[in-house]
Formats: structure tokens, C-alpha cells, sequence
């Protein structure tokens, strides 16, 4: 059996929730637990009021609606993705997986289908990281990867607790922040972020897994001295010894693996001044992988690029690691549900590894995972320019829905 | 004829200007036109009226310090440096400067001295240039180097121009900012900011000119992509290309000369953050040579690198030239008072070329200049760390004393 989500009505809501935090260059602003937040989640939480599901919100936030399965004793299978943004974020990211998952709910209401399986669908709380961090720092809380309280005392730039911040939303639940019963399964429609499935001119990526990663952060210290009274010969200078890994980092991937990415996102030189010679510079660095251990090496001989152009320059230097996740591979049967729906309703489908890390990440460790992705126009993200076409959208909410239902298990086929 | 500056003086001297604006490291916050400025302006006004010097305020703030010679058709002789500091400068640098051609004065009236030539002695404003943009500034207007009202439109941080801050702690004068009659030299006695003196074993140094520089900026603009899921061939990583340019600006001097120096000091990446591809990148280089056409050369292969790390990477580049200074060389008959002074005193001296710009370079388009350099332990400048002995203090001060006095021509020897 197969259901037919409204495509009108899965644009009009895409349209109403990009309408809250809209930036001129039509994007979003709307970071986790901002004002524009709370308006978006008041918004969601009208539209699940009006699709019949009852509601919860948990004690970091996340929101949750259920429909009622018809089997009492049946695990729930769980939809969503997250309703907040980067700063200037675009308007797919996250939202277009928990609009498509109230559209699925919507759409078994249209066509009154009762599932065996309860259906919950969820916003989680935070997952872009830009307000507050770590990233999917919600789904993290609820599957048990983060402890609450420590997430709790995370502070904004402003010296703002998540605590305080959830409560100054009204978004502090009662229901506590845990898989309240056993999971039958997550599913996260997410737009792809990334240029393989436009690459090979795919519609819909059936996600196998989300790669691994490392991400830290490497200080080196010399001697702040004057840029011209000091000859080359007498300088440790911390920027020189910077921009040699930063180098080693952009080239250490094309040793290891075809999918093996690493970035400098961030970089900070003191005193930063034209006219003297750097004295301290702090940099990250990032790497990723499907198999954990290309990240370790990854890892590895970063500190090794670091410890030579220490040697060189006459720095001392140290590192923090930040974050280390490890690959996610995702359950045979929530991948076979993705590929069998996309497959039967004749969409230009892939297998596809996520360069990202997605809520789905923290999900697997409560229940069995899969994950559908929409295609990105020009692999841009994080950017207002951000752009799936309609069509695409449609695509990707269409698989979601069948591959849900399949999980459901509707009434009609469920002996089946 | 020789003089014998007094050494306790001179020490107690150095010791009451390092009380004003001193930090808890031992060092100096004694930014231009600062409430600091403004004291230590007050304490050096206070010194010269002891001194018996007639003193003016010329209108970019000088402050001049006048010893009438017995010629009154002679050009007089000028001595000083600058009394500000970096935001967290030694209490060398060029107070030293300053207290050794008061002490000079000072010691022609201990042992009687009149000298056929009038002497000056004088603070300029702003040579550092970390408050108000461009450095040796005051200087500069004097020798007609810069337009008065241009560098009075200069503004700090918080936007106040620079006359406005010369009002504020009441050091706008009425004098001309110009030289007001034929000078015969300039004096500058300064710490060397670099380690060539010790690295030789030398007291004193004889300045025979500065270097010559050029500072630019380089932007790069790329595309900033989520760093998980854009594959490596599909980036144009703006923080790759600097670090490519880095990492030349230190080779390209090894290419040119043993004098050659190149540095960058600054660099601001955007949107800075460690799970994003850096879109822009703005970084600074500066090159200094004794020979302007090796600076021209390096500044040429600069932007010859940001062009092929723009090409490699996929970047958009552009340039921006923000200083050119030419080299000086110093007047043979001041280069050998200075030599001579130091000689006749038995001090380990050496001809040495400044790698860093000082009020001199200006001073010599005015007249013929010379300079004296203080040993500076490791080198250090810019810096609390900045330390040059008291024996060092007093040696150089002493050289200075008595090439002055050659230059301003005692009575008694006024007809040799």
C-alpha cells in the first residue's frame, strides 16, 4: 500500500515555517531557543494540535506529537528532524524533514489509515550548535550521549544557559528528556547539504550511514617581536606554523580516502597586529570519514604536521580534542523501507553515506535508523543560498511517508 | 671635547617616565593622546621648563624643547624620539629617546657648555601608530611628509579624530607644525628592537640608515560550505589559499637577501566557525629591505603567490597596497659623530642599518640625520619583555651626548 502526501499543502507549510526568522536574502535566523524560535515552535505546536496528535515537551525542549497505533502493546516509530538555524541558514535544512513528518501524519488522516504503530513525530531541540554547543545537542540529551544537567549549563556568548534560555522560551517541559518506551524505529527526511546526489543527477538519497569525525583545535605560541627589527632567522612565528598545517589539513584527505574531508574552519592570531610577528594562534581542524579509522589516521598525522612545523618555527604548541563521533551505519531494514519506497514510487534514488552528522546520529543508539535525502542544488548549505526545488522536496517527503508507513505497519497489510 | 651625562640621572629620569601609564608586567599602556599621553606630556613639559628650555607646542601636538647656541644665525641641532607606547610596550623604546636628549641639555648646564648651535629637543607625537593610523605621524607632518589636516582626520577605534583627542588632553599648540627654520640635524637615540647588536657582542650601535618597506592586504573570497559533506574536489577553501600565501611570505624572503624580512601579522577569517568552509579571508604581509628594489621584488612574487593559490583553490583575489616607505640613508657627517662619539668612549660599537621605521626617516628629509642604537636583550620590542640595561641605557645615551655636542659646536672648539 502506498499513500500520497499533499504536495499544496507540504509547500504552503514549508512556506509558513520559513516565514518566521526570514532574512532579506531569503534564508532564516533563527537560532535554537531565539525569540524566532519560540515562534516557530508555537507555530509547530498549533499545527500538531490541529492534526489531532497529542503533545509533549521534554525537559530540554524537544517537542513531540503521537498518533495512536492500533496496537497498544506496539513500539512507536519515530519521525523528525529540527525547526532551528544557522544565522544566516537557509530555509530546507532541517525544517523540510519535520514539515514532511506532519505531512505524513496529515496525509494517514486524509486518507484514514490506521497504523499498528504508534507514530510520534518530533522537533528536536538545537541541533545546528550556533547558539549554544555541541550540536544536535537535543537528540544527544534524549538518546543518552549527553548528560542533561552538563547540557543544561551550556552557556550563548552572552553568558545565556540553555536552562535559562529554554525557560525564558516557555519550552522547559515536564516530560522527561528519555525515550519515554522502547522505539520501533527513527526516520529523518534532511536535505543532503552536499553535491553527490546532484552530481549524479539523483532525486533521492537512500542514507547507508553518517560518517565519523574528529574535530580539535591546536595553539601555537612563539614570540610576538617586531615584523621588521627581527631577521627571519630569529623568529617562532606562531601564524607561519599555523598556515603549515592549516596546508597539511586541506592535503592530508587526498592520502587517506575518496571520501575523507578536512577543514580549518576557524582561525584567531594574537595580537594580530600588521606590524608585529604573531605570537599565539589558535586554529581547528576537522576531519571525517565512514570508517572511524581513517579519521584516527586523519588525526594522527595532524599532530605529527603540527609537531614538525613546531620543530621549524621554534613553537611550543599544544592541542584540545573538541568532539570525536564515531560512523553511524544505519539499520538493513530502515535503509531497505528508504530504497523499496523510493524505488516504487520511480525516483532517481542512490545509496549515499551523510557527510554531515544528522539527529539521526544520536537516534541510532535508541532504535533502528534510516534516513531520506533531498537533493541540494549546488551541494550549498549553511548559506541563505540553500535551495532544493519543490519538486525535490516532494520527492524526498513522498519516500519518507511510504517508508513510515511500511514501518507502521498499517492495519489493512499488517499481518502481512 | 667630551661630556659626561650623568648616569643616576638619567636612571632615575627613565625610572619617573616608566611610572606613568605602567602595567602590573613591567611594561608601558601609554597609547598617543591617552590620559597617560597626556601625563607623561605634563611630567616632559614640567622636565624642559627645570631645564631652562624655552618650549613650544606646535599644532599636531610636537612638543619642543629649545637651548638658545651663541650663533644666533646658526641652524640648530634637533634630539629627541616619542614619549607613547603600544598597548603594551616596554619602557625603552623611544622614552629612552627622549630622556638622553634632555639629559644631554641638562649636562651642557652642569659643566657650562655653550654651543655655537641652538639644540632642540622634542617629543613627537604618535610614532607608534596603535592608536591613530599611521605610525610616526607626528614626524611625518612636521617634515611635510603628510598633510596636516588629512592625519587630523585620522580617527581611533571609537571614532574620535585625532585633533579632537589633541584637544581633549590640551596638546594642540599654536606653532606651526613645520620646521620653523633651517635645521642643521637630528638625533635619535632608540632602542634597536632586534638582536644584531648582541648577537655581535656590541654595545652601541652607529645607525647608517632604515630600511625600506611595503604592507598590503589580500582577500580572498571562496564559497562557505558545510565542512562535512562538501567533498574536497568541490571546495574553494579561503583560509587554504592565505595559508598557501603565509607560508611564501615566509620563504620569499630567503629568496631575496640576508636583510630581507617579510611578515604577516594580521588575518581575520569569515564566517570563522569550526564546522564551516571559510568564505573570505583578509590577511596582511609586509616586506623590508635596505634596497627598495628587493622590496618591490617581493611585494611583485606576493601577489605572483596569491594569484596561484586563488587559481588552485577557486578563489576570487584581490589586493590592497596600505603603506610604501622608501629606504634612507643617513648623512655621512652624522653617521660619523655618531661613530666617532662612540669610538673616543671606548664602547664596543658597530654601523648597523634599522629594520624598523623610527621619526628619523622623516626627520631626514628635513636635514641631515642620524641615529644611536641601544643593545636590546633577545631582541625584544613591543613588548613588556623589553629590556635594555642601565649600563646599555647610559652607553648609547652618552654616544648620543657627545656627537650632539660635535654637531652643535662647543665654543671652546667652535673654531677647530
Amino acid at each position: 500500500m502506498t499513500i500520497s502526501p499533499d504536495r499544496d499543502r507540504l509547500v504552503e507549510t514549508m512556506e509558513a515555517q520559513a516565514s518566521i526568522g526570514a532574512t532579506d536574502g531569503g534564508g532564516l535566523h533563527r537560532l535554537a531557543l531565539s525569540e524566532e524560535d519560540e515562534r516557530v515552535r508555537d507555530w509547530f505546536s498549533a499545527q500538531m494540535d490541529a492534526a489531532g496528535l497529542s503533545t509533549r515537551i521534554d525537559e530540554f525542549g524537544n517537542m513531540f506529537g503521537r498518533r495512536e497505533g492500533t496496537d497498544p502493546a506496539a513500539a512507536p516509530v519515530l519521525l523528525g528532524s529540527h525547526l532551528d538555524s544557522q544565522p544566516s541558514g537557509g530555509i530546507y535544512d532541517g525544517a523540510l524533514g519535520v514539515v514532511a513528518a506532519l505531512e505524513f501524519v496529515r496525509t494517514l488522516d486524509d486518507e484514514g489509515i490506521e497504523t499498528e504503530r504508534p507514530i510520534e513525530i518530533v522537533n528536536w531541540t538545537n541541533e545546528e550548535g550556533s547558539r549554544f554547543q555541541p550540536a544536535m545537542q537535543g537528540s544527544g540529551v534524549w538518546a543518552g550521549a549527553h548528560d542533561k544537567e552538563e547540557e543544561y549549563a551550556t552557556t550563548d556568548e552572552d553568558g545565556v544557559s540553555l536552562k535559562t534560555a529554554l525557560e525564558g522560551i516557555g519550552y522547559l517541559g515536564d516530560a522527561p528528556a528519555e525515550p519515554l518506551e522502547e522505539y520501533d524505529s527513527y526516520l529523518e527526511l534532511h536535505v543532503e547539504q552536499g553535491p553527490y546526489l546532484e552530481d549524479g543527477g539523483h532525486q533521492v538519497g537512500v542514507v547507508t550511514g553518517i560518517v565519523g569525525f574528529v574535530w580539535g583545535a591546536i595553539t601555537f605560541s612563539g614570540e610576538p617581536n617586531h615584523s621588521g627589527s627581527t631577521p627571519m632567522a630569529h623568529r617562532s612565528d606562531a601564524l607561519v606554523g599555523a598556515a603549515d598545517v592549516i596546508t597539511q589539513v586541506r592535503r592530508i584527505p587526498s592520502t587517506l580516502g575518496p571520501r575523507t574531508v578536512g577543514t580549518t574552519g576557524y582561525v584567531s592570531a594574537s595580537p594580530n597586529s600588521i606590524n608585529i610577528i604573531p605570537g599565539d594562534v589558535t586554529f581547528t581542524f576537522g576531519f571525517r570519514d565512514p570508517d572511524d579509522e581513517v579519521v584516527d589516521e586523519a588525526f594522527d598525522r595532524v599532530l605529527l604536521e603540527a609537531d614538525a612545523a613546531a620543530d621549524r618555527e621554534g613553537l611550543d604548541w599544544r592541542f584540545e580534542e573538541r568532539m570525536r563521533v564515531s560512523s553511524v551505519e544505519f539499520a538493513d531494514r530502515c535503509v531497505d523501507a528508504v530504497e523499496s519506497a523510493a524505488t516504487s514510487l520511480e525516483y532517481d534514488r542512490t545509496r549515499i553515506f551523510s557527510g554531515a552528522g544528522h539527529d539521526a546520529s544520536h537516534a541510532s543508539r535508541v532504535c533502528d535508523t534510516g534516513m531520506v535525502f533531498a537533493v541540494s542544488e549546488n551541494g550549498k548549505s549553511h548559506t541563505e543560498a540553500e535551495y532544493t526545488s519543490w519538486d525535490d522536496c516532494y520527492a524526498a517527503a513522498n519516500t519518507l511517508a511510504n517508508a513510515a508507513l511500511e514501518l507502521a505497519r498499517p492495519t489493512d497489510t499488517a499481518d502481512s
